[in-house]
C-alpha cells in the first residue's frame, strides 16, 4: 500500500503544502483540530524517533517553530499553539512516518492533552529520584 | 514571585534533574502522566516560541529525542512517547517559561490529545488552499 505521508510528499495523492525544502515538508492536516493545523515531516521515510538523525530532527523542529510564528502573524484565529509528536501507536501515531503537528489553539476550544483522573498526585521524591536514575543511565 | 522553572533550574526549590548542560535542563515532572514523564527547558528564561533562538530550540528538541530513546531503554513501561509543547495559556501553557514535555505512554493509558467532537470533517480543499496561502505569506 505504501506510506500516506510519502504519497503526500510525492504528490501521488492530493495535498496542500505550505512549505518544502530538501529535508522537510509542511502539509495542511485534512482533519484539522482548528483551521491552520498542519504538520512537519522529514521527506525521507523515517518511522520513529529512534531512527531520526539529529540534524533532520532539528530541521523539523525549527520549521515547526517558524510555522508557529507564521500562524500568529497569519490573521488566522490563534490564541496559542501546541506542538505534538506521537512516537508509536500507543502514543497515538496513526501513520508510521514521523511528523510533528503544529496545532493552532483558540481560547476554550475544548481540545488539549487529556490527563487520566488520578494520575496527578503529590510527588513522591524518592520514586522520582529512582526513575531519574534509570533515565540517567539509559541516557548515557 | 519569580518563575517556577527558573527556580527549579537554580535548585531554589526541590527538583529532580535527569540531565543538564549549559543550555538546557531535563527535569522530572511532579505531576506525571505516567512514570518517567519529564520536560526539557532552556536554562535562559524564555516565555514563548516567538523569543526562542533556533539553536536553543534545536538543542531542546535534540535533548527530548535523546530522552525518548532513553525512556525506551530504561526498563520503565513505555509503549510510546508523546512530545508536547504548549505555547500560550490557551494552549495549556501553565508556566511562562518554555518547556517541551516528554511523556511515556502505556497502551490504553487513557491519555492523549483530545479532539473536539465535530472538528473532524472531510477536507475542504479550497479552504485548505486559502489558509495555506495566508501561512505561506506569513512564513516569509
Amino acid at each position: 500500500m505504501g506510506c500516506i505521508i510519502c504519497k503526500l510528499i510525492s504528490e501521488e495523492i492530493e495535498v496542500t503544502k505550505v512549505y518544502e525544502d530538501d529535508v522537510v515538508v509542511a502539509v495542511m492536516d485534512i482533519q484539522p483540530i482548528n483551521p491552520g493545523h498542519l504538520f512537519i515531516a522529514p521527506k525521507r521515510h523515517i518511522e520513529s524517533i529512534s531512527e531520526l538523525d539529529e540534524e533532520v530532527g532539528s530541521h523539523v523542529f525549527k520549521t515547526a517553530t517558524r510555522m508557529t510564528n507564521a500562524l500568529r502573524r497569519s490573521g488566522l484565529k490563534c490564541d496559542g499553539v501546541n506542538l505534538l509528536l506521537a512516537d508509536g501507536g500507543s502514543a497515538g501515531q496513526e501513520i508510521p512516518h514521523i511528523h510533528l503537528h503544529v496545532i493552532p489553539r483558540i481560547r476554550m476550544d475544548g481540545s488539549g492533552f487529556k490527563f487520566r483522573k488520578g494520575s496527578i498526585r503529590p510527588p513522591d521524591r524518592k520514586e522520582l529520584e529512582r526513575i531519574a536514575g534509570l533515565l540517567r543511565r539509559a541516557f548515557g
